[in-house]
């Protein structure tokens, strides 16, 4: 494979034009040299993750990314499971998960069993294994309160409804299937004795008991929500024979990075947020490109700043993604890689005005010197319109990448 | 019909930037004035054939160009029986054929007859119309060693392994099945069946004795490959109702042509390389153009010139395709054929530093004195990409034009 690629991603950078930066978008306002470098040198376009007009989450919009459609979207729960390292097989169910504290009578007392941190990993040990009839349990603590539950048997379904309550103060809802299939009501009753079992389990816990003493609310109860079956899709890298790396702080997008296959690198010091460390980012990605072909590097903030409607703070964001992105061409160019061809996206856009996702195109970039080049020189909603590339779809844009990896299938002879 | 089309497809021709020639394409480099007076007289755009990113082969290219889907793609072994002028009817199973030489073993001592070159009419006449049960079957000659068989009749399957072992000094592979249908036991079985008895045959036909006399290799066995059956699909001609003629030299071309219903025209002078004659192409164009409403004008050398890696040839090969234009162009303004929209299309690209067929998309014009004029003035991979086209899809394409002969069906009321 003489083509290495350094897929950038600014997590919801599109957005519209804002009034307190004069009516232009923070991408256009911003200072962004190294973005606008790349565009110079390659072709732009603007993509439509799934449709046009279609908001896509950050889940989903890095799925098709990394190579899937929406048909295989296989809901919160594995992706949960995937960002815990908990690797699924076509059939399993997974559920996302809270350690809680419930009273005397089944009622919750806290959602989040005193935002325990200490001692999930024995609980959650306690838990795994589980088997109940010809289904065996898998449960993984998460941060703090978090975990992850899977089912792995035959005949099971994720047409059941969340058991979490949401509100404290009411007993914990019983888990019903949503339509009458066998798989659906045989799923929602192994699931009501997974969690009968799990009070008794936790609740007889000595960690508990220890808790209990110090006055702590004990992790005596599971709740379970986002309920989702793992569809029979293959890792992207095993289909088309490559390898790849994604380093993130977000767990969602490295939850989708593990069910497509790649390996993933995190550290601390990505924070997910505007102060990431991104001189140990940039290391991290050319460390990557030395032993992969294909390597995501993951930029969280200007995502946070669009929900929070802070124009300002996204115009800072975008210009510390330019200066993540400069410091990854300056330490490529020290090493010798071969070609490697750097593209720009974006999951979805998060227009401040909006403080959501927005169904808006986002800008992308594919830049090298092996690349057709245009006459666009900026890096913007706007102009990369106007880019070779014109108006893609995301599964377009995600094929084309893995064409010049030349691990695309030829169609005919 | 008051609009006739010439379709000019220089084949293979998208290509990337090329060190030696500056970082410009063969395309952005060549001297193309009749190319770039089309696309200053009408509108341009990009496409991608299939999907972005995906590269196609010549004959699902040409297929997409001229009306079908993927869905469609029968395989090599109809399309080599087309291309032989073998009309099959839907569900009829063809296969490429070699003429083969084995030796008193079975051993496959020459995959080539020594490669035969005269005498394959009547070695064919002999194996074909053999009967064996239900099964008709149909043998042609093709260039040299190779042929055309077709097996006719109710419940067959392509889904059959070649026979061909690729290499000398083994048996013959016998033909397999690939699933469990009966009707691919069935196709297996009566394949086997054909090449024991073309082996009866052959062995004993006079022309055999004879070369065996000259000392010359008999071709006394018949290798099978590429096994593709006949899908339900009607000749484009056919089923939208107009007149369209292919005007090229090669094999693979003029069996997707002939399988859309188009008549061909082919003359030696047409050699599929950059000598081919074009005064004699353009001629042939030309009257090809007063007695049909469709005209596809098909050109090579640009393919050949990028598996070479050859940009300086493909340069040479696109001024060539510039020319063959320029003269079908003059040669119409002299003729009395009504209004003639002229449109350039490629098949795919075949970038010179790959090698081989890509998926990056392949630059478009369709012009006219009726057909919306943008402000694109050359015709390559980046100036086309800003028209009003934009980019688009081949069966997009494809039914543009066909819309321009006022053919296609109006949805609704």
């Amino acid at each position: 494979m003489k083509n290495k690629i350094l897929l950038c991603i600014a997590d919801g950078v599109g957005d519209r034009p804002c009034e307190s930066l004069g009516f232009k978008t923070p991408l256009q306002y911003a200072k962004t040299p190294h973005l606008d470098k790349l565009a110079k040198d390659g072709q732009s376009g603007i993509m439509d993750l799934h449709k046009a007009g279609t908001p896509v989450g950050t889940d989903l919009g890095h799925l098709i990314l990394f190579g899937y459609s929406i048909k295989d979207y296989p809901g919160r729960g594995p992706l949960e499971a995937f960002g815990e390292n908990v690797e699924l097989v076509t059939g399993d169910v997974a559920f996302r998960c809270n350690f809680a504290t419930i009273d005397e009578n089944g009622n919750v007392k806290d959602r989040r069993a005193g935002r325990i941190r200490e001692g999930t990993t024995e609980l959650a040990n306690a838990l795994n294994g589980m088997q109940i009839d010809d289904v065996t349990v898998i449960f993984k603590e998460a941060t703090e309160h978090r975990a992850v539950l899977v089912l792995r048997g035959k005949g099971l379904s994720d047409a059941i409804t969340d058991t979490d309550p949401k509100i404290e103060g009411v007993p914990v809802k019983k888990p019903k299937a949503t339509n009458d299939c066998d798989e659906a009501i045989k799923t929602a009753k192994v699931l009501a004795e997974v969690q009968k079992k799990a009070i008794e389990i936790l609740s007889a816990h000595p960690l508990n008991k220890e808790r209990e003493s110090q006055g702590l609310l004990p992790a005596n109860c599971i709740l379970t929500r986002g309920a989702g079956s793992m569809p029979d899709i293959k890792k992207i890298t095993e289909r088309l024979k490559f390898k790849a790396c994604c380093i993130a702080a977000e767990s969602t997008v490295i939850g989708v990075a593990r069910l497509a296959g790649f390996s993933t690198v995190y550290d601390p010091a990505f924070t997910g947020n505007i102060d990431t460390n991104i001189d140990k980012k940039s290391d991290a990605a050319v460390k990557a490109l030395k032993e992969n072909d294909f390597v995501v590097l993951h930029f969280k903030a200007t995502d946070l700043m669009g929900h929070d409607n802070n124009p300002e703070g996204k115009v800072k964001a975008v210009e510390k993604f330019d200066a993540l992105v400069g410091l990854a061409l300056e330490k490529i160019e020290k090493e010798d890689l071969g070609n490697v061809i750097v593209a720009l996206a974006a999951d979805h856009s998060t227009p401040c005005e909006r403080r959501e996702h927005s169904g808006d195109p986002v800008p992308v970039v594919i830049s090298g010197k092996n690349i057709r080049n245009d006459d666009v020189e900026k890096f913007d909603e706007v102009s990369s319109a106007k880019g070779a590339l014109c108006r893609m779809q995301g599964s377009d844009f995600c094929n084309t990448l893995y064409d010049y990896l030349e691990v695309t299938k030829k169609e005919g002879n």
